[in-house]
């Protein structure tokens, strides 16, 4: 047994240069010329600052995770000093302090045409000012509520440590704000017909009534679980969350009025035609409207400090590895909630989904385990193997004999080359199979390899998912819808 | 040592009888006639779901509690038997939870007035339903966020047992919520000056500015730590929030149109005009200002679940005395920042702070000893006397003799009889004196009592705060107030 890492100091620097920048930047929209998007300036600013507050609080406040006995040992290591789990809510904290710190931001430009006649003239009584943009700030502090609520769920589930089957539904409780808030509001429950069900239908919309909350509730519901199935390893869970977060913010940054004028060569992906973005406002791929603009703002306010938060984090997650500490079921919480949030609020599930590709894909491939077929043990992390500091697939004995349902099913799945089977050189039972998760087809289709190594593979697969995601939204989406698909 | 309290099995006829009661409330709005204020139908049935819910989920969560180590030892009892901690944090679930399923019913009334035209003609895009009260939506999330965040770190504060000087801060976190929402609407900061400043100040408004939202977070730090330092005992923090809910709730009640008309004799209590209560919509003390209903009954829905709560929780943590539950910081945090909720929101904040009487006393009463005068012990609950079961002042002894100032101090309140001093008796100086607190007091004041006797007298007097609140609130403050005093 050897002593546990150690943490390694950070660079000053870092927070002696973007310390002024993103105050500058958060207090841009009032300096003149105003920007056309002074809000934006200022997430980017809260953004940095979560960056920082993430990179410089996580490993300040590790011992007293510790202390409250908040830790865990590094299954994949030799050492066994306690790592500080749980650092997620330090992750959360930060964002949603910030992402409540902005709410007056997006209305800098209300201000600016109303604010005057009102600070001098408005009436003592009066609980509201007329015009007041109310539904945007709805919409923005019910998105607050969800995530504090996962916050609130996912660190209850870390202290109590809820049974694996019981937690599955636990985002839903979180997404009850937002269902609310879409009921109270008598939120659009349509959804455009794709064009091959068109004919079928009779129809170009369609009503999905209650059928759309529980959509709804079940997009949070995925997008909180499926990368809370994807972790054990150092860095898993950020670099899954930094990455779906960087694809929000490439495809929100397609739909904003950008001041230089560029074209997307869209027709080699597929598409009948050129896509131009850029131009004056109300421009972009949001064809000149403003409510598609707005919607994608919302989603990059809440999506940059995110990412600030992932990058910092995941320094002392990942990048300086070994982990120095552990994110804790809150992180998963958290971020999936995020995702839920800007996909259900800025009305973009179908796009948000193809960025969980890799996700879809564990989560299918877990089925068999998660719905009983084949053994489930507690943890489903690779085999870590001391000697070489190799991981190997890890497997899961069968200790009665396999039912038909599932051998047809593990069979399949092998000749697919997905799980590694061991066969009874007699009688032809299944005996053991690897546990179905990605890491673990990871380790069967490329062999051995040691933990950096297999989240930078993790990391290249969700990458190169974010890339189809792309080719299938605004290439081949084509096919099945028509119009300006948004 | 004898064994600790066994929980007492509650009488089952309460939830059976109960339940439809509360169902055909929540749903009454539904029902036609529909009454003129369906949604606070509909609040009261969430209320006795509260109630019951407090009532039957806190002992069965007791035995969690206990197993994630949140468990205190009454020190005030024989028996060393554990007793689970912070179930403050089921309460507030409870509330909170409720009040999130509550949000829709406020609009229930424009649903009938516009709702049929919004599900048919209703374009497929859009992010907003026009005209619909978002403002009223918008107040109401601001207060659920602020009711979670104080939720969140009540419960921080009982994981990490934040030691006393940094916590008294904690909630200004919580009240962020609230200021940003207020400062995003632009929210009104003028206050109405008193009748004897205005001829100092020339005016009768002024606008505060910054210093409002000042005002604004002290208030909600002033409500939830002065139910937490007037603790320590069984029952105490529970029936303080109790009583002061029942008055916040009487007082609503006075400002909503009573379909029967009565009179109340104000004059008897020094008021220069009877007031009439009752009459048609927008009647009631409201005179008929719409807005001043609207208002109230705002505070209504927040106040009414929080009374059902507190009189389930109550059950456990006093009425089958002794305490079977502790309620932990959650529940101070939780039911101060409820009060502060409405106290701003709803636009009473002076008269809520009537109702705090016991709990100003209490604080200033402990300055001393808070600001350094005198020592402070970590605990400053009454001594017990295993022996005959009562509880005595308890004391601090001066390890240094005490400076000047503090002698003084000391000598005025023993003058005022709030505390005991014990003197050296040939160099007159201080040696101990009785802690500074509400408790002790009443224990120099009246002698030696049990604990039970002492919380019921903390309630006499806490009900006897809010008869004379009520007095001046509605018959003294018209000396330095002139017009509807709103």
């Amino acid at each position: 047994m050897t002593n546990g890492p150690q943490p390694r100091p950070l660079p000053s620097v870092l927070l002696l240069s973007l310390l002024p920048f993103a105050a500058w930047l958060i207090f841009r929209p009032f300096l003149s010329p105003v920007p056309p998007l002074p809000a934006l300036h200022s997430s980017l600013g809260f953004s940095i600052i979560a960056f920082l507050a993430a990179l410089y609080l996580v490993p300040a406040l590790g011992g007293i995770m510790v202390k409250a006995n908040l830790k865990g040992r590094d299954l994949l290591k030799t050492y066994d000093t306690p790592i500080p789990e749980c650092l997620g809510l330090v992750c959360a904290s930060i964002y949603i302090l910030l992402l409540i710190l902005f709410i007056p931001f997006p209305f800098t430009s209300w201000y600016k045409e109303h604010g005057s006649n009102i600070s001098n003239s408005k009436p003592a009584e009066g609980i509201s000012v007329p015009e007041f943009p109310h539904h945007l700030l709805a919409l923005y502090l019910s998105s607050l509520l969800s995530l504090l609520m996962a916050t609130m769920l996912g660190f209850l589930d870390d202290i109590f440590d809820i049974r694996w089957r019981y937690k599955l539904p636990i985002p839903i409780i979180a997404s009850i704000p937002l269902l609310m808030v879409y009921y109270a509001e008598q939120g659009n429950t349509y959804v455009v017909v794709p064009l091959p069900l068109r004919p079928l239908l009779g129809r170009t919309l369609v009503n999905l009534g209650p059928l759309y909350y529980l959509y709804m509730s079940l997009l949070s519901t995925f997008s909180t679980n499926s990368i809370n199935i994807l972790a054990g390893i150092n860095g898993s869970e950020v670099s899954q969350a930094l990455i779906i977060a960087l694809s929000v913010v490439l495809n929100d940054l397609l739909y904003l009025p950008w001041p230089v004028d560029f074209r997307i060569p869209l027709h080699l992906l597929g598409s009948q035609k050129e896509v131009e973005v850029g131009g004056v406002w109300a421009a972009g791929m949001a064809y000149g409207s403003r409510e598609l603009v707005e919607r994608h703002l919302f989603s990059l306010y809440f999506m940059l400090p995110l990412v600030g938060v992932c990058l910092g984090f995941m320094y002392h997650n990942w990048y300086v590895y070994p982990a120095r500490v552990f994110p804790g079921d809150t992180f998963c919480y958290v971020t999936g909630m995020a995702f839920a949030v800007v996909g259900i609020q800025a009305h973009f599930s179908k796009t948000l989904l193809l960025f969980f590709l890799p996700q879809i894909f564990n989560f299918l491939l877990s089925c068999p385990q998660l719905f009983g077929l084949v053994p489930c043990p507690r943890h489903r992390v690779p085999r870590f193997d001391p000697n070489t500091n190799l991981l190997h697939p890890s497997k899961v004995l069968f200790e009665h004999p396999p039912s038909h349902a599932s051998t047809v099913v593990l069979r399949a799945l092998s000749l697919l080359g997905l799980t590694e089977l061991t066969i009874h050189p007699n009688s032809g039972q299944i005996l053991e199979c690897t546990n179905l998760t990605i890491l673990n087809v990871f380790l069967v289709r490329l062999g051995s390899m040691n933990e950096k190594k297999l989240v930078q593979v993790l990391i290249c697969t969700q990458i190169a998912g974010s890339v189809l995601a792309f080719v299938v939204r605004y290439g081949l989406a084509g096919l099945v819808y028509d119009g300006d698909r948004r």
